[in-house]
């Protein structure tokens, strides 16, 4: 199995980080690049044709791209720790708040990129002041976040560490190239700390 | 159980075509506003912070919001027929499909709503701009859709109904209200009557 991937974007972290948490080594990575138009190469858009990072490239040639579609693979190869929840409730649960992570957190914050930084600039059509907005919408949904942590709990989705964790941590790390930090939000930083501390951050 | 939902917006209709397909008919549906500000009453705000339907209320009062974890709960109380694929490959290839409709579909026809229609003036933050530029890109995708069911395959995700067709059904028909038609596409058009003509659609 490969994995083509830019280690620059955050999607490709968020697999690099479940890989890591589930303790699975035994992939190759092969760099892709989005900035030098790596990714619109006709051999890479044979892979995926929307041009996008990461694809896992399985033994028979097959592709599956989209970060969390090869999240769910893995975790079913390696069940665990799950990071999807057990089946049931608790899977419901983490697909909510994975989702929520993804619409309300990653997806404005990755907006302010897309449209405002000179590095989109050419390859998308930007709209500055959607921009703006998304940044705005991205600083309301820290706020709406740090208080659902007011009560204490460690993780996203509660006591457990899952892909919840790992896409909010992608998504808000993304935000330092447009300058969006978690700032003076006491319970998101408490969170931030530990998961940022854990080695899979590194990934 | 019951679900909150608003019957005129998209992503209820998702659960109502879901739990079609299932045959699940013992849920009680209750209406909530989003016209006439029902969705931002601090009653509903307690099942939902983020107003937004639909929203699972089960019988210990507790909730679950957001679609697809509402369905992937509902696969899990009545496996089969699956809509999210059989575990393993599969369910991965499923959940690419349901999220490249999803983002490759349904957001950008959502964004054209959100951003152009006097529907939602005063009530979020509207880019006209940005609106157009969904637009464009809804129907490039919309050709890049048509591109892939190329090869004949009855369903999205390929030889089965699953959850990526509920996605792009409910948003393709969401386009309506901001003109987007699939027009000229044959192999869309193809799908669109097949999947439109099922019972489920009705929901």
């Amino acid at each position: 199995m490969k994995i083509y991937e830019d280690r620059a974007a955050p999607n490709p972290r968020r697999v690099r980080v479940f890989l890591a948490e589930k303790g699975i080594a035994d992939v190759e990575f092969v760099p892709v690049g989005i900035a030098d138009g790596g990714i619109l190469a006709p051999e890479f858009r044979r892979r995926n044709p929307l041009a996008q990072v990461p694809v896992l490239e399985l033994d028979d040639g097959s592709c599956l791209s989209d970060s969390l579609a090869i999240c769910r693979y893995f975790e079913y190869l390696q069940p665990e720790p799950n990071l999807f929840g057990a089946p049931g409730l608790d899977a419901a649960r983490v697909e909510m708040w994975n989702r929520r992570m993804e619409f309300e957190i990653f997806w404005p914050i990755a907006s302010v990129f897309r449209h405002l930084h000179p590095f989109f600039k050419g390859k998308h059509p930007q709209v500055p002041e959607f921009g703006e907005v998304s940044r705005a919408h991205a600083f309301k949904r820290l706020d709406w976040l740090d208080a659902e942590l007011a009560d204490g709990r460690p993780f996203i989705a509660g006591e457990r560490y899952t892909v919840a964790d790992i896409t909010a941590l992608c998504g808000i790390d993304f935000g330092r190239v447009s300058g969006i930090r978690i700032g003076e939000r006491p319970h998101l930083a408490r969170w931030y700390a530990a998961v940022s501390g854990r080695p899979s951050a590194k990934a």
